[in-house]
């Protein structure tokens, strides 16, 4: 992640005027030798191994944390507290109480702060969300998005400490946060949550015998949007051969819309309004100097990538810099944790689980 | 149907080599009209309006059934005592006890007996089986389908007898059942079902003023099969410019196998036992000479469709002729209804649902 | 071809009304063997090895020509001087010389004629020339054909009849002609060809020791249409993994229309009268009710093949009888010739050719 | 160009381990509003409307020429002259001749020098080469490409320099260069060519009326490679719905490689020596840890864009600064330029044109 933001602060004032020059001065690690190896690579000037120095520093006004969620919310509360802007990558904490809490914090301390859900900076997933808000699809009716990897498919792959759910996250908090904050962003609140969890390698290999695996390989969930849509959501790393698939799927009254991450250009659209002559879904190649952010990268037809979306949302958050008001934020961050609780709960009860909002 | 089950009698015998001629003596239907045209049409010499008529006749070997599904069972156990051969169009009964009294009839009479569950004879399908039982996919883990189509789309469509639960299936039987089977078939039995429906429009127009909307327009299921296996099911009638759209997906420890319905022709497979350098899936041509059905029809590249499963089944079951076994048999469709009677059980009671079995 | 050609006959009665009922009564073939076992597949009721016997029997009034190529123009000119409809496979002749007098032969007899340039009756093809007629891409600009086969891609495959020029037909020929037909038919005449050809593996093994590949294993050509548009066609059989693969693509001034024969049950089309919004290229699924000979097949999404092609060209000319006038006829027949020999002629001499009109 | 340069100074120090800090100096143009601009957006800090301060500047090492293609040869002689090393934008001249000159220029300084096709670094091209060079697809026999943009085809774009021979590139040179260049890294040299250009729309309107047209809006040219490998090239700026849209296949002995520009992190490759029963090509996913460049980037499934070509030809060339040996270099430009111009000559002449080696 150090690597994607690294990549997003240098090349966002290149391709968008922004209203302030961005320094990247100084970075934070626990070890020695990792961070020192990070600021050469990244070309930061300081370096050290106590975060809180950077907090301290009276000369930072921006702390950009992509530590180990388990650090997360502790250091944003901090950071709030002294009254630095935030940005903060996914999760915003590994509970919703934790969540909650530095929401509140920077809330009560009215600093702009963001969180790192960048998939909706991709040009075809913002393309998305502004056709829904366009009315091109009418209604939201259904959601729907699988997203597979292959992280954990090789079953002779030993035991480490992404098999621990007391250290790795739950798979539906991995790669779920992502989806369900572009589900809470498009479709609006979810009221409800029913979730199916399964562990196919249940022992892996280590040096002192066979661990148990503790996390979720692969979880389905059923989603109960406010709205009255309804919404199915599986998320696994055991797919082989599916590198980083996601695909997300939108039925309206009046459209449809698909978003396929491995052609991330992309969008596919069908509308009830056109001519049935033509029955059938348009490629959008989302890249259109009309679409959005295309016009500050190449010429259409050239494509972007997923450091695309870093550069997005730098630029974005910046380009209201110093007061923000940034998107999607902390507030955000704690709905997305308290439906991913939600649906690890549900995953043990066997039961319909409500959201807390 | 009746187009259907005719273009497999009539193409069937041309395309392979069949220990006995087939010969449509003779077609029933309700409607006087209705089913003279029938028999001009598909070239059936004889018609009546009591479908007993064909039970009574010493002539005939076996009896069809491509009537509504309401009498599919009564009809099934009428031949079944006449010792009469049966086809029977999916679903076997409305409910799982008929299909068990069904299936319990042809067993009773020792008679061949088939249901049309067709999809398992187009040639990429058949191979997906192949492929599965020749372990390319190794151990199945995960299993996954969506059917969208956009028959109920279009929220202004009047109300009519599908949307009246009394009368119409439910969305998870009418799309449902087909692949049930598949999943059945490929990954082995079900255990429990937990499933949620949603009906978006709920009151659609009629002459004497809006009429009550009491079938599912889609419905999500969680399978949990006996192997240890979980499966994502989600089908739906809204979705807007999806015609007819089913893909299925599994993923087995060694690879994954995809079946996309719009390139019916074609099956996707992932493979962990591959050079890492060609990492990717490919699009297998499921016409070959040597894949399943294929050297009957078409040189390889040229295609087949939908219609081609009819004349396969029709070509698979009358190669035993008379003796049969057939497959999939009653006793396979009563399975399938004890499943889709789980989900639709488990959508009213929002709890899990174990399968009858 | 007579297993496609009997599919016709059987199923073009059966999905569409015609005004005469079809008796294939009579099959001839030059090897007693083959032809009885081919009565015996297709339920043909009679059998002979002089193709003379139809055409003298006053009792038969077409004549469906599916002999090897060397031989149609004779059998063509003899059926139409005895006053039969005639329904001939491509080519009409193996040089333009004896397709003109086949023409001109059908033409003094003034029976219905036809040949089988079958791709035209696809849906998504006949879609396509409807759309171009319809105005819907403007006036074409730019026609291409890329068609890839694999049936000499194997370098150590031995020598046979079709490497053996005198023989075997011309690639330009034998994949050319279904392509030049069309191209005649959506865009016009075409005044002027220029080709290259090429064999790669010259020589190829037999029991008498290596013998020379005398056809082109792979041409390519320029079209010149007498309307202003410019064509680029190429057509190999030496694409490993390239089963039978023909993509089409119409630029107009206006739209794009792409024709990919691995999916084809679709045609992608880009117009530039869209909103920019949606920038990008539809895929109509070519199966809507209201789409070219869809009604009389499947429910849209489920897909025809190759197959259905001959079904529809029966039922085309057959809707028209006795009289005809049927589409692609004899005269086209030529007209495609006459550019294949341009092409063949081009290809030695190094040189564009004008076509013989 | 600059921008996408820039782009590439900036990223690559981050994602790669250079030997030497790249310190982008002064940059120069010839309007001084633009050039500021241009310093600005790019924050270098110094900026000319003289090229020949940065020429004559002793602490400058570099020169990289991203100017109008009339005047790349003139500037990279007089750098070659001053010793500086090079990196030209494609096209290195307008002319062979100049081309060669150019060429002639930096091996007599011994200078590093290296042109700008780009496209060979994007990660799923250089993998298509590496794949050949390991033989994977045994000899070439066919190269194709089709490169269609819509730049031209709106037929009421107005007449503006672009349209006008004597100061805008042909269609042959601005999109086929790129291609040529990959055809001779790929498949080696090209002995002949032979091409047809059209122009559809001849006049265009302008403030003094209609003015004529004279680059082509349109090319097809066939290439006889030295191997015995055939060519076909189609390029054309009138292709409605097609953005940018560049298509490669390779047909080998042994297997088959396709590159698509608008799913660029995909590459396809069928292999005749892969099991019959999974006949068909795979999609391979470029962004192995193990294929070229991409261990640098994201993880695989993520997608990098058009820009990472940018960045790894850069990191390319920097990894042996000061030295060299740079590739592609002008002696490949100019032998791209060879290529061209006996295209432009053949188009012309409506002969095979040899091309000067």
């Amino acid at each position: 992640m150090g690597k994607a933001h690294s990549y997003g602060y240098r090349v966002a004032p290149m391709l968008y005027q922004l209203p302030v020059d961005i320094n990247v001065a100084a970075i934070a690690g626990r070890d020695a030798k990792g961070v020192e190896s990070a600021a050469n690579n990244y070309q930061i000037p300081r370096w050290t191994t106590r975060w809180q120095d950077l907090i301290e520093d009276p000369n930072i006004d921006l702390i950009d944390i992509c530590t180990p969620p388990l650090t997360h919310s502790e250091i944003a509360i901090a950071a709030a507290k002294a009254g630095k802007a935030i940005i903060c990558e996914k999760p915003l904490a590994i509970t919703y109480a934790e969540a909650a809490a530095a929401a509140k914090a920077v809330a009560d301390a009215n600093v702009p702060n963001a969180i790192g859900f960048n998939y909706r900076r991709l040009p075809a997933v913002s393309l998305m969300k502004k056709m829904i808000d366009d009315g091109d699809i009418g209604e939201i009716i259904l959601w729907r998005c699988t997203w597979l990897t292959d992280e954990f498919a090789d079953t002779a792959t030993p035991f480490d400490w992404r098999f621990d759910r007391k250290i790795g996250g739950s798979t539906i908090a991995d790669l779920g946060c992502h989806v369900i904050d572009l589900a809470l962003w498009m479709v609006g609140d979810i009221n409800r949550v029913n979730a199916h969890s399964t562990t196919f390698t249940k022992f892996r290999s280590s040096p002192e015998g066979p661990k148990e695996v503790t996390v979720d390989e692969a979880s389905s969930l059923f989603l109960e949007f406010a709205s009255g849509a309804s919404g199915t959501l599986e998320v696994g790393r055991v797919g082989v051969r599916r590198p980083c698939d996601m695909l997300i799927e939108i039925n309206g009254t009046k459209g449809t819309l698909i978003f396929d991450y491995s052609n991330l250009n992309e969008l596919k659209f069908g509308s009830s309004s056109e001519d049935i002559k033509t029955y059938g879904m348009k490629t959008i190649r989302a890249e259109h100097t009309t679409h959005p952010f295309s016009a500050h990268w190449w010429p259409i037809g050239q494509g972007v990538g997923y450091g695309s979306s870093f550069v997005n949302q730098i630029a974005d958050w910046f380009a209201t810099w110093p007061k923000g008001s940034w998107s999607p934020d902390f507030a955000q961050g704690a709905r997305v944790q308290a439906v991913v609780e939600a649906g690890e709960n549900s995953a043990k009860t066997e039961k319909w689980v409500s959201v807390k909002n």
